[in-house]
């Protein structure tokens, strides 16, 4: 990790040594974070990020830390053109136990982080066998408990498959392991509402603005593995690597399709 | 924190600025915990905290640093006469992304800090509103992934109330914030069976050993709200709290009964 660190508002001289033990991230996943596409020395989407950023800590009872961090963040902009940058909003420092210390500061760690290589490769995914758990307490929340995600990613290492989708425990249709999930029917969208779990990605939530200004019907519902089979169009979403269409699945085939195109250049990926 | 910290074997100088930005614990709760309790200068039930240490490792597909951690726990349980003892294990560093690190070495973190105060007070305990979600790929394991222990913790500052039961979405009964929970019926033991969420104690095995040992009938199972109504005694579990009697839940009302008792002098809490 060559890059810069910035914690609570300080560059960081060494990353390996430079959380607190007794920090609620590290013993609760207790926090919140972000990870943000850095190009041409700006933060993409900055507003939506900080907004859900923002959002998260309202429902979990941590402060937002708002204007330190767009401090934080414009000095750590500026030190690269081209980067990923991840944000992370712990709930402070702790005693033992999970009630948490009344009036700890919540600690800011930012990091960047080299931009992934681009790929338009098709994108090709596969089914995961670990569901995710159900909770609408914590559905839609980018929080550090991701252990269901780390589980799911380490289910394959064949390099051909890119991402992988999932279901929750009652067989609905989640989204894929760092990305959300889109079918595209008749020229509607439609995507899973995530009511009881899952993260409400920033760059679906820009997909489903854009598609709407460009008059497209928009549904945010239950789907489950059938709904795939009549799609004319799947693709997944993150806020770094944008909208990547989905190719294949076992033995289902779309083409990287016309709506994804259109998506993809009204929100300028 | 001024009692010792040990990581990866050495003690720590300055445990606010300790452990790695891109320690996979941090960034996603990726890593497991135990809490015992160092009495008269040993660890009480030190076999059976790792012997879930090390079955939790490999559920996660983590590597169990066993002969580096009895090496550590000797370290520190030299430091201090009685005290609670932490371990936290995590899968190590990670680059950004939630796919391990092939090989990277678990961190081993473990603290030391003051017992509680000893407290025989009757205990009250309420309802959580927060339920725990439902996911048999994780249930049992004392994983870090902890924000809904927290959030119900969050739910009251009356200091008369001392724990509070938590349901899972479902409606089953599961354990309280950090214990688990027995209901006596007829001189028989009853305890959730964890099959879908919540901690298998190391307290709670303790208590079903030697309850089987002194003859008594043991039973794990779902259990629901209105199991507690027909118990003539309710207990809760933890690893340094050992049993304590629940006596009283809104308007329900229970004696800290004999059972309770015999357990806790069989294994000499």
């Amino acid at each position: 990790m060559s890059l810069p660190v910035l914690i609570n508002g300080a560059l960081v001289a060494d990353a390996g040594h430079a959380v607190a033990v007794d920090d609620r991230g590290l013993n609760y996943g207790d926090g919140l974070f972000e990870t943000a596409f850095l190009r041409d020395g700006a933060v993409r989407f900055l507003d939506a990020h900080l907004t859900r950023l923002q959002q998260g800590c309202m429902r979990l009872g941590i402060a937002y830390p708002g204007e330190a961090l767009v401090a934080d963040i414009r000095a750590l902009a500026s030190r690269a053109r081209t980067a990923v940058l991840k944000i992370v909003i712990t709930r402070g420092a702790g005693a033992r136990g999970y009630r948490p210390v009344a009036d700890a500061p919540v600690n800011r760690i930012l990091s960047l982080h080299p931009a992934p290589a681009g790929n338009d490769d098709p994108l090709v995914v596969r089914w995961c066998q670990l569901r995710l758990s159900r909770n609408p307490a914590l559905a839609g929340l980018k929080h550090l408990n991701r252990l269901e995600q780390v589980l799911a990613q380490c289910e394959w290492s064949d390099e051909a498959i890119g991402e992988a989708l999932m279901l929750d425990t009652e067989g609905e249709l989640v989204s894929a392991t760092a990305s959300n999930v889109f079918i595209v029917r008749e020229r509607a969208l439609h995507t899973p509402d995530l009511r009881f779990c899952g993260i409400r990605g920033v760059m679906r939530a820009q997909v489903l603005r854009v598609a709407h200004e460009l008059g497209m019907h928009t549904i945010e519902e239950p789907l489950w593995p059938h709904d795939l089979a009549g799609a004319s169009e799947v693709f997944v979403t993150n806020a770094v690597r944008g909208i990547r269409p989905v190719v294949a699945l076992d033995d289902q085939r779309w083409n990287a399709g016309p709506i994804a195109r259109q998506l993809s250049a009204a929100l300028a990926l």
